[in-house]
């Protein structure tokens, strides 16, 4: 029973569907086509302010190439010990970036907080010898499931504002967390201070399309060619588009959200106390103690966390999680002395 | 009628067929799928050889992350004045690789010979204030539409290896060429000295995967680091894996090619002594004088070509191209004084 | 007798002498020294308008540094074929600004004209899938040793400001061609169109020290950041500053570069017909014939120029160059049949 | 009085003579001359084996392209939190990289131990995901004036090599610590496991060149390319050498070392129980309370250190530091209650 992650979950059909429908005869490469020509309107609808919208094949790239528009090579980004960008791109951000520093910040359940955002900059002088902070990066959902409120990420936004900092939000469960919140996109991102937004489809359904949207317009200036640049422009461009515009506008990002939030927190009652973080997408971790060994022996699929010989472990509910899957595993979380 | 480019054709149905066919519920994200896990034996059964295959987004992506495995940062390219990498990447291979970069040489129909090569090289000096030569890359088809023959690449490749330098082929065209050789994959290839391929499918009826192909396995050890820190590696790599699989495998890659080819063959004849280059695969280049408006008049879309004025025009055929509009444009061109 | 280069000839004693005056107990390390601190004023007086100077260790990271604050990492420079940045740097200027291109332009005696740049720079498209033309960088005086006289600088200037490019001038040997035009250093700079001059002077009789002067602040904001991250700001800056502040101060940029143009002009009489390219500055240039064994057996010591067996030579005269091996020169050439 | 740095000191006669007596008229420009020609032999009589030595222009261009020699772009260096290479150098590691990550472990007192750097690294888990780590930098003397034992580097340098790594040393005070330990320059370098130093001069003592000291002469090969590439390559190459051989060998390394390091030890013992590192080489820490600001103002110079309002200050120990300012401050020390 697979609950190693939602990155490989198939795909729903409205975004099959919408891939099979772009196939059409066209001279319209790139980004000519109808398709791609919509996006920026989808995406403005959707956020309910204009917005620039460019689709990439991974959320690496969406994230790598948010950064290089934000921060000068000789720049730092203030993120999460545990962010994706830190800890999961092998070097993507420094790459993009032409070498920029990452400053990691603590903070528990995977939030950053203003006291840990001071205290992890602290140190940092302003000054010619060390990389200048341009830009904050936050995760929504976070790498722990946990869900920043728009009043959370406003002053988050806030303090980055004051210090002229650029605000990045790596949304690769954007949907999750926008569920779970059940407020207005704009919300939790543009009107709350967010200047470019990373928007996961893949893990919530999607193929192999994700959007990078940009919510200052000046800001996505240098972006065609640093996409171009970087291999991200594919010449059928319409699949992509297709795909992100199936996702949004048919509302398959809240159906598919819905379903795997429903399921974590089903497994999240089960759990109970051996929860190690609140529970608010589609992610649930676990202390297992040592029965790690004997759930995996019963079918279960996750990964350990933590330490090892912790005893914690990650579930992680797909869209399309079946239900005698959750079933079972409610079950057999419920069955642990 | 579309003969712009054969880069926004839509997707035969082979590939249609093994994206739908791939969206299976699973576990395993990234390489770890069935598709992804066979494509090095899909691959090394085309060629008639072992090589490590990736897919990829794009052949801007192929080609970049293949001159990055090739040459450091200090390191130079030698490749036609008119090749892709040159013109049509906004300077990727320049980001991938770091800042090395690419010694321009001259050559008929955009054809490298040894001669070429000799003078576009004979001011390297090899010493410490200039960038070392470690590539040679050569385009098959070329961006003239024209095919290097098995001996020819040899023949080029040996320059190389006696120098030195590692051998790139990009071959976004290259299923039009081996259709136009008929010889079998690896003489034009690995037998002829070939260390790396960019293996395009996208242009010859593919939708959003294109393989880097290494014949020499110890080359592609770093590839899977770059690859994943470029934003190359997708999650759901299945539906790459099975795209090119599928071009492979069913034979696609020579019936689109051929229909192609055969297509471009048809209108070659028509423009006769009007053609400015050798017609070998599927672009047509034509010398139209006074005669470009009045085509776009009558519906065809084309590219103009060379300098402003010239009269050159450029059409592509793709897999897909409607009888019909051949017809109409081997009526044209017959019908020029 | 050395007519190699001017590279590598003895330091002028106001240079020497200033080193070690510099050498003071101080507690001002990296810019906070005095020295340091008047560089821009001492250039500003110079110049006869504001300006920002950085001192830095060679001319390539002079070069370098200032091309990375034109251009972006997709951005283009339009440059002479032969011109230092793009023939003898080792790409460094690709390295400093992550990974921009040069474009090469012809010009006879390596100058740029506007008909060299329009047919250089005419297939640039200024589409995304093309690198940007952000710069123009010219050679004062050029690897020829040819100068641009202030309306030619300022007739190129004026093609990149409508083009909205920044200008750059490598004045590895500014001094040389200053002298020879016989007009205030602002006309040929600042007043001419040029952002950011590398004003040489380690040819010139210096020691280890250029100067980067931008002459638009604005321009200057990150150069800080870049100089120090690529190891260009010294501990004990003074060494440096002084270096420069004496050059300028003493007069010795005029003296040591009257001196070696003289010697050239002297030189150049005697080579009459033979010059293939004016002298203007400090290089003369000859077709020996066959004469250049001979040349080298009486002990003379210089590089051939062109392709190999062209016959042509370089001759770079010092500013300390001896007396008498201008005139053993002098007499050598006018003796060739 | 001076004690906020070493980095600003004067320059000991013996390097600046050196200076003074390199300067001759030739013909030898780059590492052609005959200072540049015998760095590798003065330093291989040295460090009593056969090395590759390259003169550099700053501690961070050192560094940096030590570390370009050891990782790939998508490589990770370990070092200690407080490094030079990760606070005080702007980025330059990634830049000279291409982009590779610092990975941060504690320490006490500056120094990484065999249980820091496994606790630091035990989240690596060496998948394509994650850069890997291809290199480990410690600094001798550390940033707090501490001083591995030949014994610690062997076993820091043989955890890196059962790893895989290779080992790099900041020296930037390498004399300092050498004297400190009173061992040859060998034993606490290519007999312990170190394949590249950064050999420091400036701090002590000297002008405007560094040493970079490869063991390993494999690991040298790219090193010319990439030194030229960064403008790191004078002309006037003699005058950098000069230096490095001066410092070398007329001992001056050892004198003006013993002089600051018995400056500070003078201080050490002033200061008592308020030291919070043992003081090895030519740096005191103190925890000066709320007496700093008398302190200042009785004319003594220093940084505050730690977090603000910690009381912590920083003495640097300067090799021409004068008498009466180290019996001044021994005495304010003392006088403290």
């Amino acid at each position: 029973m697979r609950f190693l992650s939602d990155n490989a979950a198939s795909v729903c059909p409205e975004i099959i569907d919408a891939v099979v429908a772009a196939n059409v005869a066209t001279d319209n490469a790139y980004d000519g086509d109808p398709w791609s020509q919509r996006l920026d309107d989808v995406f403005s609808a959707f956020f309910g302010t204009r917005c620039r919208v460019f689709a990439v094949s991974s959320g690496t790239a969406a994230n790598s190439l948010a950064l290089a528009s934000l921060v000068p090579p000789f720049g730092a980004i203030v993120c999460h010990r545990e962010a994706h960008i830190e800890v999961d791109e092998c070097g993507a951000p420094e790459f993009f970036t032409g070498g920029a520093k990452l400053l990691l910040c603590e903070g528990e359940h995977a939030k950053l907080t203003p006291e840990s955002i001071a205290a992890g900059t602290a140190a940092m002088r302003g000054d010619v010898h060390q990389v200048q902070i341009r830009a904050l990066s936050i995760t929504q959902a976070t790498e722990y499931g946990t869900v920043y409120s728009p009043e959370e990420v406003q002053t988050l936004a806030g303090i980055a504002k004051r210090r002229g900092w650029r605000v990045h939000m790596d949304g690769a469960r954007f949907a999750n967390a926008l569920v779970h919140l059940g407020c207005h996109p704009g919300d939790v991102t543009w009107r709350a201070g967010v200047d470019v937004l990373s928007f996961g489809a893949i893990k919530n359904g999607g193929m192999s399309a994700e959007a990078l949207v940009f919510f200052d317009e000046a800001l996505a200036a240098e972006l065609p060619y640093r996409r171009k640049r970087a291999g991200q422009m594919p010449s059928k461009g319409r699949f992509n588009a297709a795909q992100l515009i199936a996702y949004v506008e048919s509302g398959a990002w809240q159906r598919n959200a819905a379903a795997a939030n429903d399921g974590a927190q089903r497994i999240a009652a089960a759990a109970g106390a051996r929860l190690t973080h609140p529970v608010e997408a589609n992610e649930v971790f676990v202390d297992l103690g040592t029965h790690g060994p004997a759930l995996r022996g019963r079918g279960f699929n996750f990964y350990d966390w933590g330490a090892v010989g912790s005893g914690e472990a990650r579930f992680v509910v797909s869209w399309d999680q079946r239900e005698d899957e959750i079933a079972a595993l409610v079950e057999a979380l419920r069955a642990l002395d």
